[in-house]
């Protein structure tokens, strides 16, 4: 029982709850790891107390920045950016993405939330737009800004992912990025505006409605087919994003809101909704946003965003500093409601512990899952698996990929692993 | 029954719950007011179907604007901004407000988180910020932002509220000023860090320890003493204010946030815990942050933000459109936990009807409150009122003044009212 056995903290070892060193959740809650003063966990350097604090840095020694009247972060997080793909000499036309690696919690910043544009973002007079809604109604209408911020209004805290979120998945090689290349068509608000079914029965639907085509004010007119019944659920016609006016490139002054239903879908800059008995066969429900089968037909009109999860924390571009103690986090979702439990391996899938969960976990929404590690310094493969309230789970990223034709990328919700090296780098690996 | 009577909803009228118009507040859910198509409560402009959308606005007719790293709100908002107060020649000290009447929802954009410093915002360099705890611990210890992050983290939705928020009620004539010079010293993000009690458990605190004094590393080493055992219950290092490093103006690489106490409290730049078993008796707990009472007497050590709420729409500054269907929305919220109810009258107090509040009501964070309105045209006057899941609640403006001496604005959360008169103007009234 040498100096080396001492370092190995006793609580931590009776804590562990599955292979290779995943310690229990509630740890912190029962203080079972952390009691007794350095405890060996501890990552924090000891100092004499007169040396604590004894030279003042340099910004405590001149006054700080006057106020500003609208913030932005800290210069030196000037390398936390959306991380975008753009068309060749189609400047609006592509996507951008949200650095998930670099953020924590579940809001995703309005600045960072990431972008699908197909011509660009159109600068709106507010004043001048109007939402009108026609077809099979009674009374075709139109609502200003100003109308709409008359009707009661409800705020929900729910993701966007575009379809095509993670396709890099479908490559046959695992594409050596970071985690907000790979998943970050996905961003998480907090939505505020008029339940759109409101807005409906102002206008009198007829009985035969069976789609809403709603099209956006963008140069390209972006449409969609939306089914009624989502129409008259939980859809939104969202104004406010994180507290403030929806953000130009996420649709200012509205835009549509469908909890859980593909990213496209959820028209920006929403002009016009066409009550109508059969889908406009759009260029993104035909051309796009299908699934391509093995047989070579196409599956239209696969709305919903499944269950999945992905961590963050390590993942791909950060080094681990030695054996020790470190927090393994991550996000996850399901566009079919709450999620029911998150379950994480350090061995490559042999053994799973379950995570904990940040509170209030919400449908629809991302749910940030943690779960301490004690690296032992060797060779790992992390994974991660989510459940929702549902039943829907994650497939291996294999069963996954043999339902489709090949290079089909769009719903992909297997299993993703991280594979960690001696050295403490991080690879993307196809476990 | 003429032409005006048929106007009028006939729901509408069977919804009512409190004099001068308030209506149920589930109205919307049960589709009462909305189920005929044109009901009299449509704010919407009714077209001819071919007259929708015929003219396409000239964004539609040229591509937008490519792809940025970083987003910013929209030109059409640049009226949305902080509102500041400057001590003259004192650039970095005084205070900007959260314009709360110019936004929706709950979470506060961290662009417009409000800021209150004593001498400017410091600017760390976060690879050499270092967090000592010290003084009665068995091992002082130093962090590093490197280290801190290994540790597990929570994620929370709480309100910092600065202690004297809403101060000029204090004063003998009802200031004619928005609800956010009002009341704007009041901010809500989704907080992200390490808890407090982790961390004092790694440097082993001992057994006589009562007090923490907090320190910020900004050019004034703005310090506080927080009572021991709150730094043990919710206390947190946060590091990540909705979902992004925590901001310059909150506290950039990280800040203490004690859930429902006072803002001050809540020290920026955090850099050094000196754990004690008496108070510091800093600047801010003797000289500011104290309650003065009528015998001379001042209270010291209120840390607590009491069950309060406010009306934000309608509010002064904004004009009512003629009579008919308005949504009157608020915050509510209590340092104590969560809020159990808010309501709302529309003729000073003599009847009340429950509001809405968006779930999920969570504790110590804002809660957003609504309830339908549909205003006769009469001059009203509108009153909202909180209870709290541990039974406290607001009194009103003039049994709160009766308490303290005269100008002590500390701590407010008395009833408050605005005056909606013929025109449609809305004033701030002591009713």
């Amino acid at each position: 029982m040498g100096k080396l056995e001492k370092m190995e903290p006793v609580a931590l070892r009776e804590e562990t709850v599955a292979g290779n060193g995943l310690v229990n959740r509630r740890m912190l809650l029962r203080g079972a790891l952390f009691s007794a003063g350095m405890a060996a966990a501890s990552v924090g350097v000891a100092r004499a107390d007169d040396s604590v604090g004894a030279d003042a840095p340099e910004w405590m020694k001149t006054p700080g920045r006057p106020f500003s009247a609208y913030g932005t972060p800290s210069k030196w997080q000037e390398k936390v950016q959306r991380i975008f793909t753009i068309a060749p000499g189609r400047a609006g036309t592509g996507v951008s993405r949200t650095p998930l690696h670099l953020l924590d919690g579940t809001i995703t910043p309005s600045g960072l939330h990431f972008e699908r544009h197909h011509n660009g973002t159109p600068d709106i007079d507010p004043a001048r737009h109007e939402l009108f809604i026609h077809g099979m109604v009674k009374q075709p209408l139109a609502f200003s800004l100003d109308a709409l911020m008359r009707y009661p209004m409800e705020t929900h805290i729910h993701f966007v992912e575009c379809a095509g979120n993670s396709g890099a998945f479908s490559q046959a090689a695992a594409p050596q990025i970071t985690a907000g290349e790979l998943n970050g068509l996905l961003s998480c608000s907090e939505w505020t505006g008029v339940r759109l079914s409101t807005l409906l029965a102002e206008a009198g639907v007829t009985k035969d409605a069976k789609w809403v085509i709603a099209e956006g004010a963008d140069a390209a007119a972006m449409s969609r087919s939306i089914p009624f019944e989502k129409c008259m659920d939980d859809a939104m016609v969202a104004l406010f994003q994180n507290g403030e006016a929806i953000r130009p490139e996420q649709g200012f002054p509205m835009r549509l809101l469908l909890p859980g239903f593909e990213g496209n879908m959820n028209v920006k800059w929403l002009r016009r909704l066409n009550v109508t008995d059969v889908p406009v066969d759009a260029r993104d429900e035909t051309s796009h946003y299908t699934e391509l089968m093995p047989d070579g037909k196409a599956r239209q009109f696969m709305f919903l965003q499944g269950a999945k999860s992905a961590i963050v924390k390590p993942s791909f571009g950060m080094t681990m500093k030695g054996p020790g103690l470190y927090e393994i986090s991550g996000l996850a979702w399901s566009g079919a409601g709450k999620i029911s439990k998150v379950e994480v391996s350090a061995d490559g899938g042999k053994t799973w512990a379950l995570a904990a969960l940040s509170e209030p976990v919400l449908p629809k929404a991302l749910t940030r899952f943690r779960l301490p590690w004690h690296w032992n310094g060797g060779p790992s493969t992390l994974m991660s698996r989510a459940i929702d309230e549902k039943g829907g789970g994650q497939p291996t990223r294999a069963s996954w990929i043999a339902q489709y034709a090949p290079g089909q990328g769009y719903h992909f919700n297997g299993i993703q692993s991280w594979g960690i090296e001696a050295d403490g780098t991080v690879k993307n690996v196809y476990a």
